[in-house]
């Protein structure tokens, strides 16, 4: 058995989201589909992050096990070959058998994209604010969150596997223009954390909270003190790190 | 009356171009669908570049008189407002009597990209291509277009209104880890002949011809000898260039 990893795109607006479910389009049932057609087996692919309805992606990460002996170029033109257009594979590699997509991940790194005036030509992937904001008060308002902290308040309600207990490594907002991206990196995410953050940050942003809150909020730990929850269609999976070792790129 | 010039964005996936038909879904027929909507008149738009199907747009320029009061916030408010998320107006502003998108133009600005990889997030925007292309010799290949030239060669089948000179003042190829990029200015452009530039160029880049052909391509005046019209959906207008006084922006 080879274990293969390969590393994807896609446009999140006509998917449910990774994770197969018994209706609907999903990222995943399209990408087993092709890999099955290609490689004429039933298997299953696993990602490293299951994001939700909406969300794009330009660096998911994937694996499967496969009896084929195809090359792993071979396996890329053929999935760019027969996945829709919303889909597109970066590159396939063979790795090491211990090689798993969620579980080796050591950081996710993801991109929010605000607009500050419609755009037709950016709409699908970043989230049009009708408000002025302050992009300094946004740095402001995130500060207290880099680091290891409890990041409860900013979970979706359900406690998650593994706790609340989240490394933030980057958080960093940077300005055009007429856009704010921020772009955040983590050993883990929570559901829904990244948009959370998002939205809590731009009530400081906007002027309506102070800065201060944030911090409180995160001390608090309870959800219903954070701001609203940004929109999906914002919010993009930029990268997920691997050790060194597994050559992952 | 006044005259009313705005600048917009439209993603050109979904139009039959700018130019109003008889039937099918156009630029020209939703923008003056809204603006009729907002200000209770029955008015024409012209825009500055008559851009075909398919074709995006981040900085069209188009005009149009009225008897409204109506301030030009409340005209981009209502526009933006009322028009389908594919069309965005960036700016609206009152110009003197004698201003027209299309005859006061000095120049246009497009840019064209070209992907070397599929790209699931990119796709509605850049022509994606299957072969090598050498950055090197598409410049090679451009470079003796730069200037006061007849486009004949470059240009769909029937002469244009006013001869086929056009001046090429800016023409500049850049490229990123998968995506090459054209940027051309001139004075006025024939039909389809950015997208019959960069079809031709990439015979070059490719290796299939040789920069000097251009060159003979160029001299004989002979559509013919040019190559393939690249596909539109890589093209979108970037800019409009007006004289000063009218302080379009």
């Amino acid at each position: 058995m080879r274990t293969i990893a390969f590393v994807f795109e896609y446009d999140g607006t006509d998917f449910l989201g990774w994770q197969m479910q018994a209706t609907g389009r999903t990222v995943q049932s399209v990408v087993e589909g092709a890999l099955n057609t290609l490689l004429q087996e039933d298997l299953r692919v696993t990602a490293a992050g299951r994001t939700d309805t909406g969300v794009h992606a330009v660096g998911q990460v994937a694996h499967f096990t496969t009896d084929s002996v195809l090359s792993c170029d071979r396996i890329k033109g053929g999935l760019n070959g027969l996945l829709p257009q919303d889909v597109s594979v970066r590159s396939v590699q063979e790795v090491s058998e211990g090689f798993h997509a969620r579980f080796s991940a050591v950081e996710r790194q993801y991109r929010y994209r605000i607009l500050l005036r419609p755009s037709a030509l950016r709409r699908r992937f970043a989230w049009c604010v009708a408000y002025r904001l302050d992009a300094v008060a946004l740095r402001l308002a995130c500060a207290p969150l880099a680091g290891l902290h409890d990041f409860t308040s900013f979970c979706q309600a359900a406690a998650s596997q593994g706790g609340a207990l989240c490394e933030i490594r980057r958080l960093e907002w940077t300005e055009d223009e007429d856009e704010l991206r921020l772009d955040i990196a983590a050993n883990r995410f929570l559901h829904h954390m990244v948009r959370t953050i998002v939205g809590t940050a731009i009530e400081v942003g906007r002027g309506r909270w102070d800065a201060e809150r944030i911090r409180e909020m995160l001390e608090a730990k309870d959800r219903r003190l954070a701001g609203p929850t940004a929109p999906a269609h914002g919010l993009c999976l930029t990268r997920v790190g691997y050790p060194e070792e597994y050559g992952i790129q």
